[in-house]
């Protein structure tokens, strides 16, 4: 183990669910109440496949009978408490499973109702009401307040995200749609290069400019971006990801003004469309972040909703008391969150993205996507395909694998905060021993399959950089890369990361991980070079990583990892004492392609390979 | 809710697991490590079904491959780590599933092995053994106590008994027997009376003696008992639960010395053969206490291995230091525990209870049942009942309802702790609505259908007495008894509380609720004849109690509740305000067959019920 003073720190990749506590909360409150989250198998139901759907319900509600109501005609919307239209089905759910749950010390139950199969593009809508034993009808999702708070602490649930999720105590209508859609295949093959859109290039021939505050304006512009091609083509990536470019008060853009339009210090609706055409004619394409959860409080719909009541974006936000207290992103009351479910919310998003498909943008990187319904994704997804066929979406999702799953067939793929986790605990903190890791590593895509593209990532913009908990250590950034641009998902580089672009101070604000990009001599060109490589072979090589990764060394005591996936070999030293090894044990007399440090030792006749401390190798194997 | 002192205070039925702490740890150590906790499917084959076999692996390790011993042929015993012989069969077990653990932060597998069907009474053994992606082989159960000691906290996880679970890091050999044995009627019919032998009876014409503390011998004989059959047959139970008779230095005697005999205190021999030939004579069975999980330090086999550590019943106990640390039972060094795999100590065992069964006895109710393996009560279950046909096994499971279904099949049933759990709940502590109750007990009941018989009760020699947990309000153990007497399963009477024997003070030591009963005109005769009236009618009604219950009446705020069963209707007042209402919403003209308290008003004419504080009543329907 190597501490150092920033690597101790510990990391809240996902938020609340970063402690055993918060972790213990989350499954007590998936055990409560009358709950369903996305329970259908299939998860993605194609044509014709019969569906079956379960709630779950906690032990502390006692429930006689659950119906489910369905439509699969999108002119029937369904209305809460209101499911009397002929086109409307209404079946019996029927209690499938009781189960003992040691921690809640009672039983939970599953009730589950079948639908027939559907023709592909049918939009299927659910809701679930219930009876319990004294005759009260409830709506899922249920949960009784009042009694938890009678029978649980406050640390055992949070009773506050309780109260604002069933406040409302009217049926979700659920809904998807039946797609044989697959992924399109140009974003598993992509390497994907994360654009902090203010921070990585101004106007051809204009300086960044030097904000007192580093949550002040640098100054990157489209035209910027586009100046940079060159830079990038060099560089190898295939896809842009850049963050928000809508008008927007912040030096980030995550809550928006207009999605409509670009925000005019990043540039004009014509910028973009030279950006985007320059890129594809270099075979680049760019993918736009996209936020739905919220929006910026001087948003036009919520100025308006805030002056008259009566206006139809009032019902675009939850207000709890007009106009002060509503629903807002992390309480914060400039980014009023949205009901991603209200039809005007859904028609205006989808519309605007459309356009941007239209514009020539190839898909959307999907904000805080799991403060938005599966139904919005559902139809978001099945939209924007439909105007752009090989457009993409994928989400940011800072939930338990399990959750990230839940939108198969909403989305194409998720960030992997897990993946992260498991790189930066494996090559940073060093809390998971070569097996340890391998063996997540394993599960995790095993889990997965091929249902998702979980893009592959070491840090991005709200968090500290790699290089920084790392102490500015770039054999072990490249040591890690090695081993990222060796697993089956895409890659994204944050920008910068691929020239030492490092930190000043420690992420307590986010801004910290957000410094202007170098550019010219300020770039490291070793580590640059390196990173060149690397895109380049992935780039040759990338349908070897979606074979059965097989290890074939784990040292846990010299923390020695080797793996083998399609005729290439894998070994990285995650130590910091060289490593010398006859790797003719497992290897016959293998061919060095690319290692991380040039110091590495290769002897073919001895069949020796001498490893320096955090340094890594690929070889191919000879047939 | 009217608390008392006495009712205020804390209950820990299920020990550690009373508290959330110690059932979260619980849950924790299920999903560690390399587990098999009887997870088979059925989980009692019959003969012909085919078995499958899972074993759950817990985040923190990282398997290759498990694979599946097993024979058929009780000739050829498994030995650890010998799996070589011809007839042992050899499978592959199969990754069948992944999960995704929030608690843990980690995947969980599940992975199985089919076996094929098997004749009737095949004896099945099994092991499983594993290797770990780093080629160590290691057996079932497995944990890495050192591993999970970097990586979870002592108030996680309950690192000692870990330790002591696997210890021997040698495959646990599985055992069960093919059988399509079902539960002897009588056992689902009876009334049973427990008897606590030191305390119920001296021998006719002699009074109790009166030991200066009550951890001392009061003088119940089996003479005793025999002298009050008249009694017990007018009370009218079918069936007696003695405690241990067997030689003990306590009072209590479950830490037996000998397991052939009667403690002389007690009687002898032939006062036993007299005793249960006038019991069956008069229709009265006896079950007795039996205690496999430990003896008593002067049991001669412990002696013999303290003196010889060569002796072959040193490999009856598990020696951690010999010879002064050994496992006993809660730490008391007096109760040294046994190794129930152990070949010689299932012979002695056995053979010992064979041989009360042919000395009349009826069963057995099985101390500390979870101490021992499933496998000895497996082979407890067959070899008991090939010697008498309809003798029974009674379990005492003090664990949550998951652990009492695994011995379904090796079992004939288990005394319901969770019923206890929700009878004192809602009749004393007041810490369930009428609907909360309702519905616990309607999903408890679903849970088990009629694999187990889980006899009922209000209290037992562990805990304090129904009566004194009420401050000695017999309205409400009246009407608890009533709600007793109507559930599916059969009732125990902890003897005395059909007298109104109580306690002088509360449970701190467990003779508190051991008192000596009550005679002549100590008894209470009122309540007497309560018990007698409510024993009567359940023998005559014993089948309808097994139809499904319908509540139909759950008044929360009033704490009235009403269930139908067959042909009769309850209703239950647990509330300390009278309740005055139409019963012909519910039921037309009704006949009042049996209420709790006589100064219950029910005017047929006007269909007016009106039930005092705590009273109950049984009505019939009018067909």
């Amino acid at each position: 183990m190597m501490p150092s003073q920033s690597s101790q720190l510990p990391e809240f990749i996902f938020g609340a669910l970063s402690t055993s506590e918060g972790r213990l909360k989350q499954v007590r409150m998936s055990r409560i109440g009358l709950y369903h989250d996305v329970d259908l198998n299939p998860i993605a139901p194609m044509e014709n496949e019969p569906i079956s759907i379960a709630v779950r319900v906690g032990a502390e509600i006692a429930i006689k009978s659950i119906r489910l109501h369905y439509t699969t005609d999108t002119a029937i919307p369904l209305s809460p408490f209101n499911f009397e239209h002929p086109s409307i089905e209404t079946l019996p759910m029927h209690r499938t499973r009781i189960e003992w749950d040691t921690l809640q010390w009672g039983y939970l139950e599953q009730w589950t109702a079948n639908i027939p199969g559907q023709p592909e593009g049918t939009q299927i809508s659910y809701a679930i009401t219930a009876t319990t034993t004294n005759n009260q009808t409830i709506a899922c999702p249920y949960v009784n307040v009042d009694l938890l708070k009678q029978q649980f602490d406050p640390e055992d649930l949070d009773f506050k995200t309780l109260e604002k999720r069933y406040r409302e105590n009217q049926p979700q209508i659920y809904q998807f749609i039946v797609s044989s859609q697959t992924i399109p295949s140009w974003i598993r093959n992509a390497i994907i290069y994360q654009i902090f859109v203010d921070r990585f290039a101004p106007d051809p021939e204009t300086p960044f400019q030097t904000p007192s505050d580093r949550s002040g304006i640098y100054g990157g512009t489209l035209n910027g971006i586009y100046s940079r091609l060159n830079y990038l083509q060099d560089l190898g990536v295939t896809c842009l990801w850049l963050t928000p470019i809508f008008p927007s008060p912040s030096h980030h853009g995550y809550d928006p003004i207009d999605y409509s339009t670009v925000e005019p210090r990043i540039g004009t609706l014509e910028d973009w469309k030279k950006l985007i055409a320059e890129a594809h004619r270099r075979g680049i394409r760019i993918i736009l972040d996209y936020v739905v959860n919220h929006v910026s409080s001087e948003h036009l719909a919520f100025k308006t909703a805030l002056g008259d009541r009566d206006h139809p974006t009032y019902e675009w936000f939850r207000f709890r008391d007009y106009p002060h207290e509503y629903d807002c992103f992390f309480d914060v009351p400039g980014q009023p969150e949205l009901n991603s479910d209200h039809l005007g919310v859904r028609e205006y998003f989808i519309q605007n993205a459309c356009q941007w498909l239209q514009q020539g943008c190839d898909g959307f990187r999907l904000d805080y996507a799991h403060g938005v319904s599966h139904a919005f994704w559902s139809h978001f997804r099945d939209a924007t395909r439909r105007t752009k066929s090989d457009s993409v979406t994928l989400g940011e999702v800072t939930q338990p694998p399990s959750v990230m799953k839940s939108y198969t067939g909403r989305m194409d793929g998720c960030l992997d905060f897990r993946l992260l986790e498991l790189l930066r605990g494996f090559f940073v903190f060093e809390n998971l021993t070569v097996s340890q890791f391998d063996h997540a590593l394993e599960q995790h895509l095993a889990y997965f399959g091929s249902s998702l593209v979980l893009p592959s990532f070491l840090d991005n913009h709200d968090m500290n950089r790699f290089l920084w908990v790392v102490d500015g250590d770039q054999r072990r950034l490249k040591l890690a890369a090695l081993c990222q641009f060796t697993l089956p998902h895409p890659p994204i580089i944050y920008y910068g990361t691929e020239v030492g672009l490092n930190q000043l101070e420690n992420v307590g604000r986010l801004e910290e991980s957000r410094l202007p990009m170098l550019w010219g001599k300020e770039q490291d060109s070793s580590l640059l070079a390196f990173y060149k490589q690397l895109i380049a072979w992935r780039r040759q090589t990338h349908h070897h990583w979606r074979h059965t990764r097989q290890p074939w060394l784990l040292d846990d005591t010299n923390r020695v990892y080797g793996y083998e996936c399609g005729e290439y070999a894998i070994v990285l030293n995650a130590n910091s004492r060289a490593f010398t090894f006859s790797i003719a044990d497992h290897w016959r007399s293998p061919h060095l392609i690319l290692t991380t440090d040039l110091n590495t030792l290769w002897n073919s006749q001895s069949n020796q390979l001498s490893l320096p401390s955090f340094a890594g190798a690929i070889f191919q194997k000879q047939n």
